[in-house]
């Protein structure tokens, strides 16, 4: 079973200890789920109840909870324990890897089921997965991990430390067409895409090439499972955008945004950075000024619903009348 | 040309055969499509005027329909049709998989083309199709099927009998980061995959790895096409989820529950057994009772939803304004 | 570098040259990014600003700009100047692979890695790509490109000069179960899927195959990535879908139909020829008339959309409400 000290764990990261430094965790875990073995971390002190209860080997916590921490146990006192305790769950991988199997250091970076094409260009230090395609004229950058089963298209780059996982496609072609008559003709994709670094791409996401130029992806970008990035987006750095969110062609997204799960933004707009979008919200528009949009039917029970979405099909009638009631009773 | 006698199905499924027990189909069909040598069903009494009126060679009825079939031609009565004709089709796919190729039984059950990493287990009876991926420390239980291109990551445990179309990604990353300034630091996914017996996943769907514990897939689940499934999620016995769905982290689903395509369940949040979601629908609070819940903006010719759009963003006013009427109304 | 000759352009595409016909462009881009080398576009006369003070080589435009366009220099003149920049597109791509890599017509048409079984059938003149897996019974059409990994499974039928991204699983099972108390009974989904000619399915789409009938794509349809075509579906000619659509069991869309991103239509409905559905609309109910229809939610600012969202779930109550007071008001 793997273990480590608490001791290597603040020589590693910084913080202040509190506890006997030979203690020695195997594993890390919620407040409610921590064995006596185990480490936890409490990043808001609304959970000071879970805190006292915690059977946890250590706590991570903030200096205003230090004394409460104190009373329980042993604790690390950081200014930030949620980015602190994100910080241990890498040390805490890079133990298992270490633990699990000696032979992990042999396997080759490039699995050999992997199809790369000549004039393709990986890092040395990049890893690609099994059964990956990498087509001509594109490159993977230093220490870029491709889990299985990804595809990176003809030109398209991928900075360094990125991380891509399985079933992701890089550069297919975007949704272009002209119409000539009832039929459509094809706008060939002749751009790329252009991956930053540090950037993370969920499971069976897409990132289409661009029509002219290209589609850029900037770094510190993190993007969830079944994503859509149409051709010609820009997503600005350090973006996070949850799973099942779809980007039409040539929307322009901000640094620092946030994009909850299933929302819908449209093509050829803008949206500023540091703005908050709700899940399942549609932008219709360009946002331009910082903040949080939302936009859902709320739920309700079906009865409920089918009665007011009768009736929000006559809202703007209903307007009228109320402009009417009120000219009326003025008189 | 498979063929499968009236007399070998009643054998095998139970059910009374009102017909020359010879008789023979050599397909299934729908009331209306089938022809004189396909046998059909009806499950719901208010299609009458279909089953006098189909050229089914037999259909199953329930008994309410008995007398009503039996004027038409020949019948098998069971008390659920619906239940029955299902069972029957599994039976029909054995026969055709009987007749279609004698070789059929002599495929590796492992296709040659699938990478299976050491420390994997795969039960001997178990089906990994063409280009799948199975990561060391996974499990993958008897008589399961993977179709082709299916990923199961490290550590990740699927069940008996379960049905994993082509595409399906279990155990990529869960979407964790804790904010460090600008930028995002990763939260490693330390937890893995549990998935129970009897579970069916739909093409492309993916199941993310838990963040610290696992995320669970209770028995009988079925997932359909493009469902993404976060971090921690536990979707409870025999729910069934129609495609484009997104659970967000940590979210609890019941037992017995259905949910529309392209609904979106929020993180963190709990839905109660036997609770029903309809498509398109936003769920963003806790569901605590069982029912038929609904969300979604009702579609409208594109003029009448842009003035409906519009004032619903006053909506809150046109309250006020009705409370205000109502006030000097009443003086 | 690539280079193409304005004349060989008009040769091979028709149009009225006002240029010196030995001028050669390097490239293609829109109006504000082309550099003196580039060829252009201006579809829209509202771009005049631009057309004015683009850097372009030459420019395509109608018969209506060509006075605005000589002004500034080189033009084509066409009736369609957008359908015919997507036509340029396609010989400037053809121009790239033939000046990029001479040992392009070496290729195989069918890479070494995909997996295509006994019983497939795979016209001489198809391409398939890496990792893709065709399984018996098959049938994909003369000219038709499959990228990597596409999965067509048993039995389906893809046209001719189609195109499908990578990541595309056409046939896997429909979504359909008959109820057995509490758990659900597997219908088996014994029809196939069937794709027209000149089909385009984008990266990671999904089309399922029939219960009983087959799921039909007709000629011309041009679907975006992540779509979901549940089993029975029929869409009709020319119809174009964009990304992250789900479209449920036995909806059957119409001929010439578009569908914006993140639409859901459900299942057992049917949308007539010529209609056009926004982006994130959800149809539940047939569609008979040719038109444009719409239904999400207008996004606000957070507070605002709360407030108006509460409202919302009393909007029955508010009609009511006006009604007494119109009655009052009248008395």
């Amino acid at each position: 079973m793997s273990e480590l000290s608490l001791a290597a764990i603040v020589q590693a990261l910084g913080g202040e200890l509190y506890a006997d430094s030979d203690l020695r965790i195997n594993g890390l875990a919620s407040l409610e789920a921590a064995t006596p073995s185990q480490l936890s971390f409490v990043s808001n002190p609304r959970y000071q109840q879970q805190l006292r209860h915690s059977q946890a080997a250590c706590v991570i916590v903030s200096p205003q909870l230090k004394d409460e921490a104190l009373l329980r146990g042993a604790c690390i006192v950081s200014e930030q324990p949620y980015l602190y305790f994100a910080k241990v769950t890498q040390l805490w991988r890079k133990t298992l890897l270490a633990n699990a199997s000696s032979d992990d250091s042999k396997r080759p970076l490039i699995h050999p089921s992997a199809v790369i094409e000549p004039g393709a260009s990986v890092h040395p230090t990049a890893r690609v997965g099994a059964l990956c395609v990498i087509e001509r004229g594109a490159q993977i950058g230093a220490m870029t991990e491709l889990k299985s089963r990804v595809t990176v298209g003809e030109n398209c780059v991928v900075g360094d430390r990125c991380l891509l996982h399985s079933g992701v496609v890089i550069g297919a072609d975007g949704f272009g067409f002209a119409p000539d008559g009832d039929r459509w003709e094809k706008m060939e994709q002749l751009g790329s895409v252009r991956i930053g670094d540090d950037v993370e791409i969920g499971a069976n996401s897409c990132v289409d090439r661009g029509a002219l130029q290209d589609t850029v992806i900037e770094d510190g970008v993190k993007l969830d499972n079944l994503i859509q990035v149409g051709h010609n987006v820009r997503i600005g750095k350090n973006t996070a955008i949850a799973g099942c969110v779809g980007i039409a062609g040539s929307a322009t997204i901000g640094a620092q945004c946030t994009i909850g799960g299933g929302a819908i933004v449209l093509g050829h707009l803008h949206i500023a950075d540091h703005v908050h979008i709700s899940a399942a919200t549609v932008v219709s528009k360009s946002v331009s000024k910082p903040g949080h949009y939302t936009g859902f039917f709320p739920l309700d029970d079906n009865a409920s619903w089918e009665r007011n979405a009768v009736t929000l099909k006559q809202l703007h009638r209903l307007r009228d009348r109320i402009k009417q009631l009120e000219l009326e009773v003025k008189k």
